[in-house]
């Protein structure tokens, strides 16, 4: 059994590492458009798989059924994601640098694809189309392993894309555990998810991993804070979908600003429907909160609640995100440019914003285009993953005979 | 023993940790200048040290014991690497995107320091100052595990750079494996040298590695080629200095050239002491040459010797690379323009080069300044990594209260 997954495993590697130089020639904005006009044809197909699915998840929770659902709207929108990847620039061949050497030597550092990219993710289905649509544009085979409640629908849309440049991987742990092993065949593992995920990965893998893992993301309210801006940021980075990965999780108050500041903040989250859980110096200034829990600190609530705390100055929230923190999103409110600036340099994390919500952490908002995750990974790529971010650079160097002397 | 071992290894880690955080206040290039003056300085109790490593080194072979020795020449040539690298621009702080969005916000792409490098190398003493002024001048915290020969020399030049930042890390498996799992600590571990470290790494490692591995280099001579670059250019890239990882491992040429080809460059490689291993195919059109044995092709052999194969067209020459590259350096000589890009695209290497010699994938001949070393991992550098490539970029935003719609 165990040797047969092992072997199912090495092919679908080795298949992907064919197709992938094959996607050196293939005209890969092309086949991100005719991805996106089969799922089109195909929609009957795709959402009797779905309606599989959502019968084997009965019982699961209205929003679990939710976003396992399909309909036509939201293969319509689908399609279009697609539409949009291929008409991205193509990042292939990019000339990143370029320069003449003395000896006469022209280089230039140039983009080339990966080559085999794992994905692993629980979302919804239409991670499946867009994650694949992103490696194709950018060169890449895909091997997506989502999961298992979406297996159905998965392979539904996969075999939209071409067959071995997109395969999907049997939610299956042995499978998974041997293509970790393979870092002959594959180039990257995405692994998209929570802390039991991502610990697996991290402790399996051989094979390169960039880590999207979640975003304990804080705001911090200086004590010179533009207390109606920090409201407003506050709600929105907490409320406005609080269940993404760059939502808010911890307000943080300086002490000499909190007497002001919790009383304009707290009761418009709370008209927001959220459960603020303080520490033992905000709580006595929030209206309706409750004892914060010791672990509700470097929590990912991905949920209408929300940590709150009072801390010492710069140096307190500092050291407190440097706790907590997850190098996902951090935010501060001020009106000291000095104060800011610090801030953001002495925090750690993938972004870091200055008067603005936590929610901008995102690459459309950024202005990158579509992207496949946010890394909380420093190496290649920290923060929103897009195209560019699929790609490596190499050098080509063309002379006339040059050699070292 | 060995949980005082693993002790050992935590406590400097989180030294690293903590002198990587106050890196970003320091002067980083005058920290550097400083360490080339207590270089200088130290001069008489280096080169005692060094001493007692080669006295402990006796009986080694001369080329063992000369790689080994410091001088007052190579001592000077080492503080004047180290200025060199203080007088690099500062990556850190960079801003390399910038932009305005439609909002307001202001988006930049700044690079920072990675944090903590642990470096694992096995070479000469000057690696030790370099990588160490390297990692400093970038902002990042050094943990240097060299080769136990040279250990009281390694001691005593780390000892000129400022503690806590730049660590020694004692010649020891378990220390090593136990740093290897620290990612909470350690941000990136570069190991340097053969196989079986960089396996050893491989297997262990928890930390995101890039890997420095060996450079099979193949030139592959074209049907076209004009013999006498192809000839000047093989003798180069062989014997200029054959025990360094870009050097040619691997002639392959062109079945349809091979007849005349082979007699012209043979023997000015056997003319530069340079012994020729023969395919069956070569073999007869080579004076003075061995048949090779089956290891000899995709085999690194830092000496002078080089393996030598006719194949059969550009399919040929890219099929033997796939199978024995290291994905360090490939060449190709040929005056057909299309042949030259079709080769520079298909072959996976982190520098290919056309009509030059495989010795130019270096960083100072790229012209990118001094090197920590050739990376032969895709993701986050590929090919020579210098400063800029000991840095991440992260996403700094101003606002002035954007809320996300």
């Amino acid at each position: 059994m165990t040797s047969e997954l092992k072997l199912a495993a090495l092919e679908l590697a080795q298949r992907a590492k064919v197709a992938a130089r094959e996607l050196l020639r293939r005209d890969r904005r092309q086949l991100v458009l005719d991805a996106a006009d089969e799922i089109e044809q195909r929609e009957a197909d795709i959402l009797a798989a779905n309606e599989m699915d959502l019968a084997r998840a009965e019982g699961e929770s209205l929003a679990f059924l939710d976003r396992l659902r399909l309909d036509g709207k939201r293969l319509r929108d689908m399609t279009a994601a697609l539409r949009e990847v291929a008409e991205l620039p193509d990042p292939i061949g990019e000339v990143v640098e370029s320069r003449t050497r003395p000896n006469g030597l022209r280089v230039e550092r140039v983009r080339a694809p990966l080559g085999v990219v794992l994905m692993i993710y629980e979302s919804r289905p239409n991670v499946t189309a867009e994650a694949a649509a992103l490696c194709l544009r950018s060169g890449n085979a895909a091997l997506l392993r989502g999961g298992s409640e979406a297996l159905q629908t998965n392979a539904s849309i996969a075999s939209c894309f071409p067959q071995d440049a997109v395969q999907l991987v049997p939610p299956d742990r042995t499978i998974l555990d041997e293509l970790l092993q393979l870092s002959e065949h594959i180039d990257l593992c995405i692994p998209r998810g929570g802390l039991s995920l991502i610990r697996f990965i991290a402790e399996r893998a051989r094979v390169p991993v960039i880590k999207h893992y979640q975003g304990v993301c804080h705001l911090y309210v200086a004590a010179d804070a533009d207390l109606e801006m920090a409201r407003r940021i506050a709600v929105n980075a907490k409320a406005q979908r609080p269940g993404v990965c760059n939502a808010l999780e911890c307000l943080l108050v300086d002490a000499r600003a909190a007497a002001q500041a919790l009383p304009r903040i707290a009761p418009a989250l709370r008209e927001a429907g959220v459960e603020l859980r303080c520490d033992e110096r905000a709580l006595p200034l929030v209206q309706g909160g409750v004892a914060a829990m010791a672990d509700d600190f470097g929590r990912e609530f991905l949920d209408l609640k929300l940590a709150v705390a009072v801390v010492d100055g710069i140096e307190g929230a500092l050291r407190h995100i440097a706790r907590y923190g997850s190098r996902h999103t951090e935010a501060i409110v001020t009106g000291d440019a000095r104060l800011a600036e610090r801030f953001m340099n002495e925090v750690d994390a993938s972004c870091v914003l200055w008067n603005a919500s936590t929610r901008f952490n995102d690459g459309g908002e950024l202005g990158l285009g579509a992207e496949i995750g946010i890394s909380t990974s420093k190496l290649h790529a920290y923060g929103p993953m897009g195209l560019r971010e699929l790609t490596c650079t190499r050098y080509v160097v063309r002379g006339d005979g040059q050699v070292r002397t």
